[in-house]
């Protein structure tokens, strides 16, 4: 096992599909910086991209993160100032990808999440191996109606629907995230 | 392993404590209403119980409900309407007790979550287990800063805290119940 985390996240505003299968940008949810961070802190994500087009969508969502981080929030709540840390925003996936290859010195394979499987579709057993192999990876998680069709095209891999006990599967994507990481990287508690 | 759900849970926002362990009444946070509600859909939970004491909050939250249960909501998005017909507003966790003990003809067990350690903490494995034989239970999660000592010490089972990659153990309410519902009926994963 690799000593340093080299799962990053990151949660895709833009290109996503709404509701009629159109490509649109989606706003920044404030529960979905909170959240994520929170649980990309628990699991000791290396980073969690939040990624929107829109700099004045960043701007707004810089202000609220500089609160905890700096203002007044990270006094009343220094748990929330140590998760926002791992929080960065940033304009395209493509960024995110050369940022992550910068840091990493190897361009990272990327990981989605679909409803649907794929030939590419991957278990989580088996992704939690290749987890172990310390290459770096990028979790990409859609808001909307879901990841745009190119953008799926291009990742390495795609993890298997969360199957819960019925057929409804409509997960907030914070709910996601949060089950998605415990599988990957929580303790193995069913040994 | 039983073919009706079994397995109840509960968001209590009285009695808990705030950040200085003084008891208060939390107010609802709307989206604990829809984030745990399709979490328990998918999860096939019987009843998602919203414990609150206060009659004002409780109409307040049941316009919401309404909204996506009758009005345009539950034409916009019916799977939201699906999510939340498992939701029920109550009073207390005694009332919540009280009407499962009607429907299933024994007093549910109460299984708390907490991020300490007791003499009947009990692991998700085992947990998984106690859910196969059919009883009834309440499992039961706080707000605020966490459940008040006198309900702790009501429940049957404390469920282990959830571990992730480190020490950091700050997830938000919404995430937690993802994950534990995971843990005790999501597909088994790992084998």
């Amino acid at each position: 096992m690799s000593s340093a985390p080299k799962l990053y996240i990151g949660l895709l505003h833009y290109p996503v599909y709404n509701k009629n299968m159109n490509v649109i940008t989606t706003s920044i949810t404030n529960l979905d910086i909170h959240d994520i961070a929170r649980t990309a802190c628990t699991y000791d994500i290396a980073r969690y991209y939040v990624i929107h087009p829109l700099d004045t969508q960043r701007r707004l969502i810089g202000d609220i993160l500089n609160y905890w981080q700096e203002g007044y929030g990270a006094s009343y709540n220094p748990d929330r100032k140590e998760a926002f840390q791992r929080v960065k925003l940033i304009d395209t996936l493509d960024s995110a990808m050369q940022e992550i290859e910068k840091v990493e010195g190897q361009v990272p394979k990327l990981i989605t999440t679909d409803a649907r499987i794929y030939p590419n579709t991957i278990s989580y057993k088996e992704m939690r191996k290749l987890l172990d192999t310390g290459d770096p990876y990028l979790l990409l998680f859609g808001t909307g109606w879901g990841i745009e069709k190119e953008t799926m095209l291009k990742s390495d891999y795609i993890l298997e629907p969360i199957y819960g006990a019925g057929p409804y599967n409509h997960l907030s994507v914070r709910s996601a995230v949060a089950i998605i990481l415990d599988r990957l990287k929580g303790t193995p508690w069913w040994e």
